[in-house]
């Protein structure tokens, strides 16, 4: 079945424009060695993405200093094609807004709250895929 | 900004609708202590993910019966709404074909490739929480 499908690997440049594309997307870190994946908003802040959160686990991995791991992606069901961007990097806690490089609008969550800090994630490590089909 | 939105703690019997109602989800799971994250197509029989894979990291860390973590999610850029699903629990590998409950053609990754075998987790925690605002 569907053996037209093929897995194109994506430039660090063309991870970094569809990152950009998408409001939402999954941070994930390992706490006392489970995965745990939340959704968020975020921005893209030049070499790191960003995450304003509240206090919590997320916040608590930051904190130490661990790798987090950020995922985009967007599906197309009719095709059955889509493709991911996945960043990883050694998080940080931002405390203070100056040092922020992006407008609050754009690092405003959906979800209500307070969330008067921000995670940063460095973007060390960027891979994308994107699975197409060929056309007959 | 935004101060109609609120969060809805979804039931378990709307998790699992939710959980069945999307073609790909994002596979978790810590790798050394690094958090790693991969979209899979998956199905759902009745109390576990099943999801087809071929040899690499992932299968590893079912085959160690490690704990996996599976989400999915769909969001309304234009409303600023989305929900989200998250499933848990120790992951095993499933060898043989018999064994599985559901379908190939539900099981048939988009993706190209060998994938002969099957990661099983199963649904020992779930939980679901849904962005909505408020209509004016």
């Amino acid at each position: 079945m569907s053996t037209d499908a093929y897995v194109e690997v994506l430039s660090r440049e063309d991870c970094l424009d569809l990152l950009a594309s998408e409001p939402v997307g999954w941070l994930a870190y390992c706490e006392r060695g489970e995965p745990r994946i939340v959704p968020v908003n975020f921005a893209v802040d030049t070499d790191q993405v960003l995450i304003r959160t509240g206090y919590g686990s997320k916040l608590a991995a930051a904190a130490h200093s661990q790798v987090m791991t950020f995922a985009v992606g967007s599906t197309d069901l009719a095709r059955r094609t889509g493709w991911s961007v996945t960043v990883s990097g050694q998080a940080r806690v931002i405390e203070d807004d100056l040092e922020v490089g992006v407008g609050p609008a754009r690092l405003s969550p959906w979800a209500p709250g307070q969330k008067e800090l921000v995670i940063a994630v460095p973007i060390s490590e960027v891979s994308g895929r994107r699975v197409r089909r060929q056309v007959a």
